[in-house]
Formats: C-alpha cells, structure tokens, sequence
C-alpha cells in the first residue's frame, strides 16, 4: 500500500477512534511530514486522500479541521431482532428447472482430463493486458466505461464482419453481428426467439448436450438424426421435413460434437437446401473453426447461406482463454435486431473494454499471430496424445486422429464401461469427462472425448498410464 | 509495434509473396541483425517468432529454413457460388418479443441528462487494473483464466458476505451469495424461475420500468400498488393478499424507482411479515443502497427477514463503472443452487479475472475509499443541480431534494408536457430521459428522473439553462 495511504488509513483510525474529535484542528502538512519522516508531497497526499474521503476540511486562511460531519454511517435497524437471511430454504415457491440438473458441470472439477478446452498457460494475456490499458489511458475513450451497446462494440462488430469475410468467406455487415458471451449465450438468445411450445429442434445422434438442453428449457421438443462418417445424415432430415414441420436444426458442421467427423461438402449444400425449401433455420455452431491442422478447411454453412436460413455462432474466448467471455452471434438484421430486445433484460451488455481490446488485438494482428503459435502447440499434442493412445491403450480403445479441434473421441472396448473407469481413474486422483454427457437419450456409442490440448507431453504421459493402469486392472478383475 | 514482430511480419510477407520459397535456406540471425541494424537479440526474438508460428524450422546443425509446411490456410468453398449471408430478413420465422420493444434504450444516446448514473471520470479504473494486472502475474493464478464458476469468484462471494453483514446487517453466508453481471441479471434470473403462466407480480405504481418488462417476459401478470411519500402502500398490499395470489413483491425499498422516496421502517416490517404470512417471495433491488447522503439510512429488508423471503440484489458497477458489469444476487441457499443451473446455459458464468479483482478492491479497502469520494462529489452536485433547479426552474417544476442516489424525481407544471419538452431539447443538442419510461400504465405523474451525479457544475449549468429557455418559450408560445 502507498505510504500516503497508510498515512490517511491510520489518521482515519484516530478520528473514528475519537483521539481526533469532530471539529479539532489538525497539524499543517509540514508538521505532518516531519512525525512521519516523509515528503512533504506525500503529506499533502495523505491529507488530499482525508479531504476527498470527506474526513478533514480547509477552513480558508484558517487551517485544517476534522470535520464537522463525519463520513461515517450507522444505519437504522428496521425491527427489533435483527436475524438476517440465514435460510438454506426459500420461504416462497419457485419454479425447478429439472431439464437442467443433469450433466452439464457448475463448478470446474480442478486438474483433470477435460472434453477439449485451450490451454490458458500460453493465452496471449500481455496483448490484451497492452490494449486493455490503452484504451482506458485515453481521456476520450472514457466513455467505454459507461452503458454501451447491447450489440456490443462498434469497433469489434465492424472488425469481426470483416475477420469472418476473410477467414470464412462470409458476407456480413456490422449489422449482421452481434457480440456475445460465448456461443453458449447465442444459442441461448437464438433458441429463446426460435422455440415455443414445443416446436422441433432437429440434432445428431449424438449431440452436443448443451445445445439439447438450452434448446428445451426454450420449448423446444428434440428430435435426433443419425450421425456418420460425413456428419449428419441429412437424407433422413429431408425425410422428416416431407412429414413434420422443422423449426431449426442444429449442427457443428466443422467438428460434429462429439464425436469429432466433418460435415462433408455435399451435405452442407444440402442442408441449406432443405432449409430453404421448407424455412428452417440452421444453428450453426462453429466453437473451433479455428483449430484446424488441414490446410484447407471446409467453409462454414453460413458462406454459402444465399436466402438467410444460418444463425452462426463463433467464440474468441476459445483462442484467447476461456476466462474472456467474449463471442459473436451472425444472422440476418431483422433476427439480430430482436436478440438485442432480450439481451437488454439479461445482462444490458458484454464488457465493452475488453471487447474493444478484442478488436485491436485482431486488427494489429495479435489474434491471428497467437492462433498460429496455438495451433502448432495444438497439433504436436494432438500427434503425441493419438501416439500415447495408440501404443499405451490400444488393446482398450478406438479413435481416429482428428482433423482438427481440441479434442480426440475415443470409444472404449464393448466389454468396459467408461463409467467405472471414471471412478478407478477418480480413486487415483485423475477426473475425466462423464460419460453421461454423450448419452443423452441412452443411445451413445461407449465413447469420451479427450482433450489434448490443455495438456502438455508430461501431462499426457501422467495422464494415459493412469488410464493404462485402470484398463489393464479393470480387465484382470 | 515492437521491432523484432516488423522483422518478422516482413519476412513472412515475403514467404507469402514466393519471395522466400518454401524449403530454401534463411540467413543466420548474426546476418539479419547486420541486414536490419538491430541488436542480434532482436534477430532472435524475429526468429523465434517466426518458428512459433510455424513458418520457419530449424534443422539441427543445418541451419534455419523456411516450413515445407506453411501455415497458412487456404478454406475450401462448399458450392459452385459463394453468396453468403447478406440477407437483411431472415429465411425462418421466429417469435418477437413485442413486449420488449417499447421504451429501454438499446444503444446510449450520446451526451444526455440521464436517469441517475454515475460519473465515469472518477472510475477507480488505475485500482481496478493494479489488482487486474497482479492476478494475472501470478503464475499459480492462470486458473482464473480457464472455465469457472457459476456462481462467480469464491473469494468474491465471501467477501460480499462479510461485506454485506457489515455494511447492510445482512446474516448471509458464502451460499447465500451469487455474483452476476449487476442487478438486471438478478432480475432476469429469479424472475425466469418465479413467474409461470401469469402468476402475479405485485410493483408500486409507478415502477421501474425495466423489472415490470423483465417479469412480464418470464410469464407474470403485473398488478400495481400506489406509492406515496412513504413507499409502497403496503395496506393495499394486504387487501390485495387476502383475494388473490402473490407470487413475488418487486421493491426499490433504500429509494423508490423512479420517485426516489424511501420505504418507511414500518412499512418495511408489514411487507416481511406479510410476506411471511403469504408465502410470497420480496425481490429487492437494492441498486443505490451506497448512496445516501444522510448518516443513518435504514437496512434493507434482507436484514431482517427471518423466514427466507427476500431476494436481494445490489450492483457493483454503479460504484465502480457501469461497463464493469459486476452485482450480487443473494437469496436462500436452495434458490441460489437452482438460478446456477439456468446461468449455465446463458453465458456459463462471469468474467472472473474482473471478479477477482473486485474482491481485492474490497479487501483492501479501495472500494470503500472510492465510494466515500464518490459520495461527497455526488452529494455537492446534488446540492448544486436541486439549488439550480429551485432558483432557475422555480416556476416550472416540482421537486424534492433526494436522501441518495444519483437523481432526482422532477415533475413539471400541469399545462406542460415532458415530451413536448424533450422535443424542444432534442433540437438544442440535449437529450433527456423519456418520459414514457414513467408512464408505462399511462398512470405517472409528470415526472421524469434527473441524474444529477455524472455531471459537473459547469455541465450542469449548461443544461439547466438549455431547460430553461425551451421552458420559458414554451409558456411564451
């Protein structure tokens, strides 16, 4: 703490204290710098410090008082006994949400092997930090500070239409972008808008199981299609739209999630197809566009999105850390312009200074320079995890080598249960992914994903003899 | 930009270019610190730059040369014709929420006369950043950086808890706490688990317009209570019990929203007890609490509420800064547990670096020393802008001078009319609140909200003197 501080601090003291009485007069600042064998400018700050705080007042060619009206507050009880809110229990009914009390974790479980999540020891935090402080330093810029837009930065919209043109081929205006919280919060505002009585929802068998539930706590009612090689199967789709009305379906067109395949070409045309024809939308959730260790990527559904069918959902909290909750939500203006109806009464707004840190980050090219350097780190841990698991776990498990992403699905031999795997594993003091996650209409294949890279080559190596040792006792027993 | 990023940024647009082809041998970094005039160190960091992005590789006892792989990305289109989305209307149908578009400002307005916010140039922003920047450095501390919480930072709830006992009464404990993104979010959230198909919600007439759109979007109905000089009537409360169904009180007890008067300590006893008597839950939104300028404000209710009523939420960004979005959500522990499971699916959990922060700011004392200079500036522009209002306004409007807060509740003439007013204002450079935000019923007296805090003297001069002369032509006309 500053030396004027713990001056002030402790002057503070003796008034409340009351050696210091209301009204009495206080030592010059150079008195004070002598008792304190200080600078005298250290004095005055110390005594400027107790004039803001409303401490001390100048009474002109007087001197300094403690003040007539201290800056103290004692509140007036209301009732007699004063208990407070000790409840554990309301003492009024509330609606549960039971939809929501499965599976999806509120507390992270501390080191562990996670589903595919960055690896935070090499977030590009100097850069923000760099732009952060910058933006703030500038006197005009101050007005960040206050209430902003609920669409978020002008700076980051404008960067980001611009950023997804080059990197994705799509063509969007400021308008058609929205900043976000995570793609978690744009499936949330979009299914908000898109669901109600129980409209359908049409996702692979398997599903990301947040997306499931964000859609049905909407109103939404799930309906599955099966999931291959190429993705998901949208033969099937066309089938079920021939009979019922489809209000959206969701799909992660990069890496299917979980299990990790791409959405072929073919199929992308035919789902945008199909969308038109019978006016679905598609919630495109595209978390790891970015992480891709092919040179030639596939573009997202929403390049080629000719009549304004795709919700595209992005994340830069995945390149930077997962800490920064900054994302973007892209869709045609009249949809956007609602979602920002009700963003208004959820949060008011992202944190405009990061966002706008966001964008200078990308503009001087510190975004794209650090997701060079990730993806490098990513795909070494990618080689050698896919290497651990095939020389140490290969009498145990299946996986292909993924084309991109964080993460590696691996499904486990018939005859073992990644359930009592997960418990040996806990009893060792490893946590892995919840099987449960994936087989959320009891029809999943016996796989996890596992993520490679938050974990480096000792970890990995720490990591897959522990699942070594519980296999290889699991199977003796 | 730092040198040896101008080095490398240059030598990958030649690798880009074919300048330097793939494959082909790179000088040493002696001959690129000759070629550049730079220290070798420099050269160096260019080099290790270049490898980290993958563009260059080092072949042992070979020397540097450029990656037969290069890292750049070349995406593979999906149709013949690469459209995109520039749709302005969507291709779907979706729900609008009709409820929603009326009234709340999406966008801020530019320079304004506002509804009571605080001033953003007395921010404790250098604070802020210190703690920000201390967080981060710690190694250990990286954690913050990856998925927390839903229930926000853990050395943030107990802080508040100890804070909120001290300052507030309040017998709460870490449990009880939940940080969220300031007090709307707290409205959001209960009200999604309160209302279900038109339960009732009970508000003074009039309210804060922005709880009576949250709640009526989750599914209540909204009933109205008169307000006079001593808070919402809670006589009216109790007849309205004994006939129908209470789900939730909404209340700004410390100062009503938007007439700033105080709930009295009697009437504060009444609402708990009937509260306790009906089973209906009290959602208290405690948004200015830290702002009163006499020395004995009245605890809130949450201090007294011995059965679980009250729902109590407060804002740390009004003290700090509005863009920092931080606020606490405190309740029994069971309706804490559930709100966390419907905050998982909207924007997983706050910004926990910013959180943690904040907690420093308050364990070290900042934020109280922040918030007594906050005061006394925002206590002698209260007085200076009610002393303009009486002496140049006098024959205009109606006023009393608020116990805190950061605005004031005006109310003009019969024969005139604020939105006339505004007009007039609008077409001088001056914007200020709308009146229709007060009138949600059409029921509000004449008033609107001044804001007083976030102006200086001179500013509020000048605005004074704009409302005069459109008032006084306006008489004249």
């Amino acid at each position: 703490m500053p030396v004027y501080l713990q001056i002030s601090n402790g002057l503070v003291q003796q008034i409340k204290a009351g050696v210091l009485a209301s009204g009495s007069r206080l030592p010059g600042t150079r008195a004070i710098a002598d008792t304190f064998q200080v600078h005298r400018k250290t004095a005055v700050a110390a005594y400027d410090e107790l004039l803001n705080q409303g401490w001390i007042e100048v009474r002109p060619s007087q001197g300094t008082y403690v003040s007539e009206s201290l800056p103290t507050i004692t509140p007036q009880k209301i009732g007699k006994e004063l208990s407070g809110l000790k409840a554990q229990k309301a003492g009024f009914n509330f609606h549960q949400k039971p939809n929501l009390h499965r599976i999806l974790p509120l507390i992270p479980d501390g080191l562990t092997l996670d589903e595919g999540i960055p690896d935070v020891r090499i977030a590009p935090v100097d850069d923000l930090i760099r732009h952060y402080k910058s933006i703030i330093a500038r006197t005009y810029n101050r007005r960040h500070l206050s209430y902003g837009s609920v669409y978020g930065d002008d700076l980051l919209r404008e960067t980001l239409a611009d950023f997804l043109q080059e990197t994705r081929g799509m063509n969007v205006q400021k308008e058609n972008v929205m900043i976000i919280r995570g793609s978690q919060m744009g499936m949330f505002l979009s299914s908000q808008l898109l669901f109600k009585n129980g409209e359908m929802a049409v996702v692979g068998e398997t599903n990301y199981v947040a997306a499931n539930l964000t859609m049905k706590e909407a109103g939404a009612s799930i309906k599955t299609i099966p999931v291959d090689e190429k993705g998901i199967d949208t033969q099937s789709l066309a089938r079920l739209c021939e009979k019922e009305k489809v209000r959206a379906v969701f799909v992660t067109s990069h890496h299917h999630h979980p299990t990790t395949v791409t959405l072929s070409a073919e199929r992308r045309l035919e789902l945008l197809q199909l969308a038109e024809k019978y006016g679905f939308a598609i919630l495109e959730d595209d978390y790891d566009y970015d992480f891709h260790y092919r040179n030639a990527p596939l573009l997202p559904l929403a390049s080629a999105d000719r009549s304004g069918q795709v919700i595209y959902m992005g994340a830069i909290c995945k390149i930077v850390a997962p800490a920064y909750r900054v994302g973007y939500l892209v869709a045609p203006k009249d949809f956007i312009d609602e979602v920002g109806h009700l963003r208004r009464i959820i949060d008011r707004q992202g944190d405009a200074i990061l966002e706008r840190s966001v964008a200078l980050m990308i503009r001087q090219g510190d975004y794209q320079r650090h997701t060079k350097k990730a993806l490098k780190v990513y795909r070494e841990r990618r080689d050698h995890f896919c290497q651990l698991l095939a020389t140490e776990l290969g009498d145990f498990v299946q996986f292909k080598v993924p084309e991109g992403g964080l993460a590696v699905w691996v499904e486990l031999r018939e005859d073992m249960s990644w359930l009592d795997i997960a418990k040996a594993c806990k009893e060792r003091g490893l946590l892995i992914p919840n099987y449960n996650t994936y087989n959320y209409n009891n029809t999943a294949k016996n796989g996890i994903r596992m993520g490679f890279a938050s974990i480096n080559f000792e970890e990995q190596i720490r990591i897959v003899s522990v699942l070594k040792e519980v296999m290889t006792n699991h199977l003796d027993a």
